[in-house]
Formats: C-alpha cells, sequence, structure tokens
C-alpha cells in the first residue's frame, strides 16, 4: 500500500474521530444530567450533528476525500469516484474512528454519567435507536435519509462550488437531514456512526448504562447502505 | 420537445420532490407524536425549510433553472428570463414531484401517523392553513411573501455571487420569509408546495387524517401567483 | 439631482421598506396571538433580524451602497466614504421606506392584532423599548451596539471578500448584535428602523394600541448617532 | 519593537475585547433578570459566542493574525506559524482586551445587575464553571475541547479558502465546539477568556455579586493550554 493510501486511510479515522467527538457530543451535551445544555433540544442536535460533519471535513479533508461513512465509501466506489481496493480498509478506519471519537466523547463527560440515571439517554448518546420500534419501517426511514445524503454528495460534485465552502455546504445538508428526516430513527444514515458508538458503550465502565440494543444495530447499518446504493444508481442515471 | 428541455422539466420534478420531502418531512419531524422533534418549535420548521430549499436547488439546480415553484417559473417568463412556452410543462412536473415527495414523507414517518390524532397536525404536515381563517387577509399575507420571494430571488441575478453560494442565499431567504412573514398562514409562497401535499393527504391512507380543506386550497394558489407578477412587475421598473 | 442619486435614494426606500417588513414582521410573528411562530423566543428574533438585513442589503445593494440607516449614513460620510449632500436625502428614504415596510407588516398580519390585547405586545411589534426604563443606561446600550455596527461593517471594507459574501456577513453582524447587545433596550441601532415604524404605529388604525411611547423615541435616535460617531472615528485613528 | 509588531498587538487587543463583549454579552443577555433574551437556551449561547468570535476576527484580522488567545498564540508559535518573541506581548494584549471587553458588558447591561440577585449567574456572565466540580475531569474537558479548537485553526490553513470566508468558518468551528463539548464547563478554551473577565467581576462594583471563585480560575489556563500544545503536536506529525 503506497504513502498516498495510508495518509487517506489515517484521514478516515481521524475525520470520523472528530465527527463522532462531536456528533455524540452534543447528544451528551443534550442529553446528560447537569450539562448545562441540558435539554436545549433538537435544534442544538441539529446544528451539533450539521457542524461535527462540517469541522471533521475541514481537518481531514485536505489529506483524503472525508467520506466518514461506509455507505458513502459504498456508493462512491459503486458511481466510479472511488477505487474498490480502498472500500475495506476504508471502513476500517472509520469504525475505529468512531470508536475513539466515542471514548473521548465519555473522556469529556466524565463527572456527567453517574448523575444520568435514564438508560435511554445513555445509549442514546452513543448509538441511534428509533422513537418507535418497527424494524421494516426503521429501515425505510434510514433509506431515505441516505438516499438524500448521497444524492446531495454527489451533486456537489456537479455544481462548481468556490474554494473552502463545501464543507460548510456538506454541513448544510446534515442540518437538512436531521431537522426534516431525524424524526423516526434519530437520523443515524452512517453504519460507522451507529456501530463504532454502540460498541463503545458495550465496553466503557459507565455504572448507569443498561443494554445496548444489538437488535436494532443492524437497521443503522443495513438502511444506510440501501438507500447509498440507490443514490448512486439514480445518479448515474441522470449524468 | 428537444432533450435540454426534457433534461430541465425533470430536473423540476427532481428539485420538487426533495424540496417537499425535506420541507414537510420537517413538519413531520414538528408535528407528529413520538417524534424525536416534536414540538421543537418555529425555529426548527424555519430552519428545515430553508435548508429543504438549499438542498433541493443543489440536487436540481445543475440541469435547470431550478424554479421548483409555479409562480416563480410565471414570473421570469414574465421578466423574459424563462420561455414561456416550457411554463406548462414545468408546472406540471413542479406539482407531480410535490406529490411524490409528500408520498416519501409518508413512507419516512410511516409509524407516527396511527399515533397522531390531532387531524389539524396531520393536514398540517401535508399543507399549509390559515392561524386565524380570513381569505382576503390570508390572501394578502400570501401575496406579501411571495412578493419578497420573488424580488429576492430577482435581485440576486443583479448581484455578482461566486460560484457554488447561490443556493445557501436562496435558503437564507426562504429563512427571513419563513421566520418574519410565515406567522399567519404558514407561508406556502408556492402553489405546487401547497397543492401537490394536499392531493397526496387525500389520496393516502392515513387512518387518524380528516378533512383536506379544499375549501382553503386557492389561497395558497392564487395569492402566490399574484405576489410573483407584482414582483416581476417591480423588478422590471427598476432595471 | 443626477439619475444615479436619484436610483440611490431610492434603493435607500427600498431597502429599508424590506428590512422593516422583514424586521418588525418577525416581531409580528413571535408578539402576536394566535401565529404560529407565537412565543418561539429570541433566537427567532435574532435570526429574522438577522436575514431582515441580509436580504435588504441584496434587494437593494445593486443600486446603492446599502446602508438602510441614518446612523451609518452619518458615519460613513464621516469617515470620507460617502458624500454629505446625500445623507439628508438618504435619511428621509430610510425613514419612508421604514414607515411603508411597518404599514406592510400591519397587513400581513391583519387579523392577528385585534386578538393581541397586551398594548406592549403591539407597540412592541413596531418599535424598541427598553426592558429597564433608565435613560442613560439605556442609552448607553445603544452607543455600544451601534458602535459594533459601524466598526463591523467598516472593517469589512477593509477585507477582501468574495463576490456576494459581504451581505451573508452583515447579517452575521446583526446576528452577533442582537444575541449579545440586545437584551436591554432590543437593539434599535438604527434611527430610521425606530422612528420609521412608532409613527406608523401612532397612524394606523389598532383597535388594540395603546401609547406609542415618544418619551422614549429620542433614545434610539441620539444613541445609534453618537455610536456610530465613536466607531468612525476610532476607525479613521486605525487605518 | 517596530510599526507592524505594534499594529498586531493593538489588534489582538481590539479583536480580544470585541469577543468578549460580544462573548460574555450573550451570557448577560440570557443569565440576567429582565433581558429581553433572559433564559433563552443554550442555542443562543452558541450562536453568540460563534458570532463573536466571527466578528472579533473580521475587526481584528486586517491588522494581525488574529489569534485572541493565548493557547492559540501558544500553539501557533509552537507550529511555526508565528514568532516566539511576541507571545508574551500577545498575551498582555489579549487579557487587556478581555478585561476592557467585560467591562464594556458590564456598562451594556447597567439596570440588569442590582436586579439578578443569583450570585452564580452574575459571575457565570463573566467567567466560566464547572456544572459538576472535579477539577481532573473539568480540565480534561477543556483540553479536549482546545484540541479541537487548535487543530481546527491549523487545519484551516490546510484548505484553500475563498477570500472573507474564514472568519464564518473560525465562527462554526466555535459553534462546533460549544454546542457538543460545552455542556460540563461553558467552553473557556482560551486563557484570556476566562481570567480577564473574572478579574473584571472581581474588581467592577457589583452589588449582588458573591465569590469570584479562583479556586477554578487555573483550570480554564492550563487545560486550553495542554489542549493547544497537543494539537500542534498531532498536527505537526500530520504535514
Amino acid at each position: 500500500m503506497d504513502t498516498s493510501s495510508m495518509t487517506q486511510i489515517f484521514s478516515e479515522f481521524l475525520g470520523t474521530m472528530i465527527l463522532i467527538l462531536l456528533g455524540d457530543g452534543v447528544c451528551a451535551a443534550v442529553n446528560l444530567k447537569k450539562s448545562k445544555a441540558e435539554a436545549s433540544g433538537w435544534i442544538v442536535i441539529a446544528f451539533g450533528w450539521a457542524m461535527a460533519v462540517t469541522m471533521a471535513v475541514y481537518i481531514s479533508g485536505f489529506m483524503g476525500p472525508a467520506h466518514l461513512n461506509p455507505a458513502v465509501t459504498i456508493a462512491m466506489a459503486m458511481a466510479g469516484n472511488f477505487e474498490w481496493g480502498l472500500v475495506v480498509p476504508f471502513i476500517i478506519a472509520q469504525v475505529l474512528g468512531a470508536v475513539v471519537g466515542a471514548f473521548l466523547v465519555w473522556l469529556a463527560y466524565l463527572p456527567h454519567w453517574n448523575q444520568t440515571e435514564d438508560q435511554g439517554a445513555v445509549l442514546g448518546t452513543f448509538a441511534t435507536g428509533p422513537a418507535i420500534r418497527n424494524y421494516p419501517a426503521n429501515m425505510i426511514t434510514e433509506i431515505i435519509g441516505t438516499f438524500v445524503l448521497v444524492l446531495g454528495l454527489l451533486s456537489f460534485s456537479q455544481n462548481t462550488i468556490t474554494d473552502g465552502l463545501t464543507p460548510l455546504i456538506v454541513g448544510a445538508l446534515i442540518l437538512a437531514i436531521g431537522l426534516s428526516l431525524g424524526g423516526p430513527t434519530g437520523y443515524a444514515i452512517n453504519p460507522a456512526r451507529d456501530f463504532g458508538p454502540r460498541l463503545a458503550h458495550q465496553l466503557l465502565p459507565i455504572s448507569t448504562k443498561g443494554t445496548s440494543d444489538w437488535a436494532y444495530s443492524w437497521v443503522p447499518i443495513v438502511g444506510p447502505v440501501i438507500g447509498a446504493v440507490i443514490a448512486a444508481g439514480v445518479y448515474m442515471l441522470m449524468v
């Protein structure tokens, strides 16, 4: 493997770590007891995740393509914008980055875990979960959300965009999806974003935690991949 | 009809579909019971619609002019920026896109409809309605809102704007109108945005739905067209 | 008076009209009973005024300098960026635009005035007022707020800014001032923004209105002019 | 010391003054009784500080590098982007600017202090404090927050960014950190931001104030410096 590939893989690790540090960070800020941002609502969640993605793209994007999402990596390979040989290393780097990012959230909010007795609030800081549990319906929601994500990302490459603006536009796309399609499942739209922190939740010594809800964990993996594949297909028909 | 016109008509369909998926999506997020964004307020609605328009313009704008609104199409034709021959096909594509977008919202929030007993909340997820029913007054509000929309859009073409920034500025315009002029009627400012989803509400099998309130439906069609025509007239006097 | 001057004066009228339509519009949206945005809070007010200024600058800024504020006009003349001969015509156009903008807000929210029995809420939709009435302190607040406004505007001209971004940055400046310095007096920071709509409040036939509070009206005129003059002086020392 | 260095030192003073005027200003807006923005929540705090930094960078950034933060100054010297000889004068200018900025907040909110009986709310308007007092944990939070800040700032220099956009991106970074990592300690991430206003709190004649909590004051000095040094080290490994 050449140096450029190593740098790109490292950038996926670093970018996804920042993404989850800031993304799960805003969930901690809103969910955990005694946080200064406790119960500050959906607008905080939606802007927090949007800015998390924007900053992750700035910090990692000068070293690689900044997918930060296995579903995006697969869709980009399908659309011919990315070589298949790097797909598996990218996904591994993304998941590892997500685990480390979740570990940093645990550290940043260290005294708050013991104060938070609601096991759902603790899990919800790490992983997504359904507002109403219904696996087929939950998967449809994740498919639609990731379809918009990947169609948006692919369309940005068809627009001429001035230098340095793209990460802000990607953040605006995340804001759009969070505000509009996040209500039923908390918009994973990214298998690494859900699986990595769920693993961290399983492993971390949090006295107030409950189950890691592995029964749901396949939905935010399968749904986003299907949605991304559909978007890549529609895009290839379009251009 | 040539290929370019077909592409443009398709882009109006796709863009308006995305617009309504994300726009009615944020109404679902705030209105429907058990949504994670339930009752998160006007700031969420206003940013959600703003980002819906921004993303619809990015996704469709590289294939066509991204009107996504019959009132805008008519005003652009009046102002000499668009050929009259494509006005009717554009409007049909916009309405069809809006219907499909509303159908996708129904899918994305599938388990939430049965939980939402308020028929007004269900209808309000699809179509606009007056805070205080008064048809002449409601029409004046829609005229003023669409006047600002179209005057803004026309003025952007007089500013030199760096590549890729325009869809964000159009979103800022929608944010402005939503925050400031959305209070009385929910700012349709677009006949397709109201009529398409109202038709979807009529057709979809939602057990908790009530009337589709067709008595009001002409206001968000006639008002926006009048407002757009006035704006195009003022603009032609200005430049 | 030449054509260019006439165009510029008209652009001040139009821009200030849009500014007040959207700015007082967001006050109506939050203050008036049964508005869909009723009681949606300070974040809505602050973003509403920010976007009002941004859109007023886009709509009027291709025809003139888009001061939209007598204090800015005076400061720009002091700083040598604007000819003194146009100061009085500009101020007259700004005040007239503000009156017409307030009239349009009255129209847009027509059925809501009778529902709003709180006379303070009605007046607060048009003009600013002190949270704690203390004329010297209220004037200091307006001086500081306008100092930041004018120092910011003057500093933008020292930065190289890509085409079309400036109105968004001006909106960000208004957002900053509103969020941070708006608490005590509602941030008039613009004599026309307060005087024009106060006059409209005096004149309009609103059955639920009370006094127009002319006793306070000199504060948002004198304070902003002093703050703008200080900022222009500091700026001239700096460059 | 040459003229250019004097200008740069002055720009740090002015920029940090604006930063604290707007940043502590939004804390006053939300914390102080009878403020029009009282209790308007974390979204107002987070956007207020973000816009405070953005505007401070526009206003001071054309005269100097706009660090506005001793931890950033030290990290930039470490990363080879800034000369060590100016580090101490910069830090002195930053602290002085922060004290004067806090004094201006006191002036802008003059009648509100006596109305605010909660001593914690008064102190919290000036300086940061822990949600749960635990010095090692609080320091970890500040280390992580400042690590993201400095890694972000350094990465921006590796991206090509169009003219005039950078201060908005820096504001987006502050928004990200505030929303996601501000919950436990109120995100000082800047020794001058905390020490300067804490000194002002000690000195100002506020009848309702209590202790200035100097026991905590070392955390937002030591933590940010450590976080900035780690980020500079990681960055040097990366590029």
